[in-house]
């Protein structure tokens, strides 16, 4: 099922900027492992921000929340879910 | 290049139906053509709803805005548009 | 699984009384059907609100929409929805 | 009586990990003791976030204050509280 | 127990201006007979606004909730409910 | 004439729990001297939040403004002062 | 004292033309009124709005009230009131 | 001396479509003979709504109200006005 | 021409209050100048808030950008100005 | 294709005074080159603000981004991104 995930990044000014730096690399890896397993269907830029939006598919909420904890990134993050169904009008099953 | 765009309608109470019923079956045709055409390229439900969450890859913003435009449903739609661009950590090239 | 819904009536001053008498006796037997097959697991009223605030366990989000889409009041409702899981200090496992 | 109240945790990012630790702790530990009281009913994770929505079952809105000033996360927390009564539809009494 | 109680009064232009008034001196008989049995303990106007700001000392919030239903001008507000507590520094009991 | 105050408290994190105990018991002690001076004609806690919603009698709003600068936790305080007057359906003078 | 108003005026787009023609003339002889009375100190309008930001010198807050309330617009009007008093810069006694 | 507004368009869904059509045409008119003269020296659309942001020239901002109110589109706008001024890395004299 | 502009005041906890004094110090003797300029034609403070409400005077949007940027405090200030103009019903000139 | 981008800079009161002016010459000299590059067309400081409002000109919303992130100031930056289109009115091309 699916879950569009809008996630906006705040660094705060004073946070060490090489365990940062580490934090996004693990970041990266996990997220494309994700990309990989089918579970982060989309992952998009939003254009002039440090924030994406994206498009889980997942078994159910509960597995969306363990992924989303997960992330290195989780404690910088303001995060939104919006349940997401089939539309009538949409030509692809899913 | 690709645009998020949340659609939410509104009917007023006192609309004719039978009008409204012909203009949300043009608009299926129209939204499904245009997904064939590759310009509409996601078009999800929002759970609980009237409303939808879309990407669509046009070749220009002013192409998006003569999409929007064109839509029936248009004059009871509020709209958002949101640029996106490839995220560094995607692993598709879109 | 389940979601968290929070339903907001607006009834326009100008409808038919007898009209929407007859929507919200149809809402409270269909409101009573889903209860008792689980699916509407919660129902309360928001205290000095023509509102309310639900739990709904059902298979996917799909169903959930299904569901919102069918009540009688659905067009004179503004529906948010929410998705939950278990939480870690729950002693319950739902 | 019953009251929906939702709780949001927000962690300052220096804040001591270890001290947090406990308090995360004694939290779980006070929240399993309500909740077997029947004072906390329900406790759910909000999908995404750091938050919880819950309703507690208490003798009066006084009791519910001192429950949520006696919780060790509550200097981190913000909470919004929601009086609820019965819904003329709920098969369930309350 | 005491809640306070925002109401703010919208009427529509094309309202019916007898109609309204004889809601509107209903209204004030029962909110002086509301006031006269201790259930609504304070009203005051709001400045410059057609809304007021109430205290209720209710025995339940469903007590509540049916007392501003029973208000005549109740489908012409919007009315937010905050539950309160006695205040550690407040020098009487209630 | 009576004015309704909401005071919401924020304590940053790092602020000395000594310090903040001490300005906590001199407010106090101010707020009990405003009540018996019948200024701060009532005060009560929102259930749930360190903030609390007050009514002041006072000369002229100039004299509410130095009472509220006084307070030993103003830098603390987010505040929102209302005006308000006699409704024209309260059975009290005041 | 003083008081700071904002007046923002909506007008239905069904309503009479001329019975607002009339109102808004009536209007006008009682802002000047007003004006010439000390009462309305100032009256400025928004640039781009039918919308005012006014400064009332009044004995009390039921005076504005009582002000506001004979306004021949305030029916289409939304009011926010603000209590202002000296500022200790200020170089003039208001 | 430059303003930069925001117009948003709402045409009630019940307003007549031939009379809408000629406030549209002469609003057409007007934009462009404003431009001409210098006066409204940027207009752009944005993209998926009825709406515009624009900049213009005024002498002050007495005259971008009058030019506002004359607009034929006026009564259906949401505008909003915001105050311009050379900023300190422009290149360019305005 | 005039501009109302609405600034408030934050002050970080942890900032050293013999500088902040300095400073504010400092604001008062410019405030008291551009007062007297007739610059700064209005100020009144909001009652139980660290904030003003203020009119100015000034040749164009750029000398008002100035004096903003000029003020000990504005690196604490959070500022919204408002165009103002001549309203049709006010009786002075300006 | 063009972008209105508004930008509201925050600078943490700690940070280090020359190092954010180190930031800010390094942020006027990028700001100049991408003007006379013709991707930075206009340039406004919104009056009485730390904050801009600007129009780019860039070839896809990828370039818009990595404009965005390339400058010095971005870490300090609140960045709003609206796409824009060729009003029907307008009579310059762009």
């Amino acid at each position: 099922m699916l879950f569009m995930v809008h996630m906006d990044v705040q660094v705060p000014h004073d946070f060490d900027a090489a365990e940062f730096a580490q934090l996004k690399a693990a970041e990266k890896i996990q997220a494309e492992e994700l990309q990989r397993s089918g579970k982060w269907r989309h992952l998009w830029r939003i254009v002039g921000q440090y924030a994406n939006v994206s498009i889980f598919d997942v078994n159910d909420p509960a597995e969306l929340h363990d992924i989303m904890m997960s992330l290195p990134l989780f404690p910088f993050m303001t995060i939104e879910v919006t349940a997401l169904c089939r539309h009538p009008s949409a030509i692809n099953q899913k």
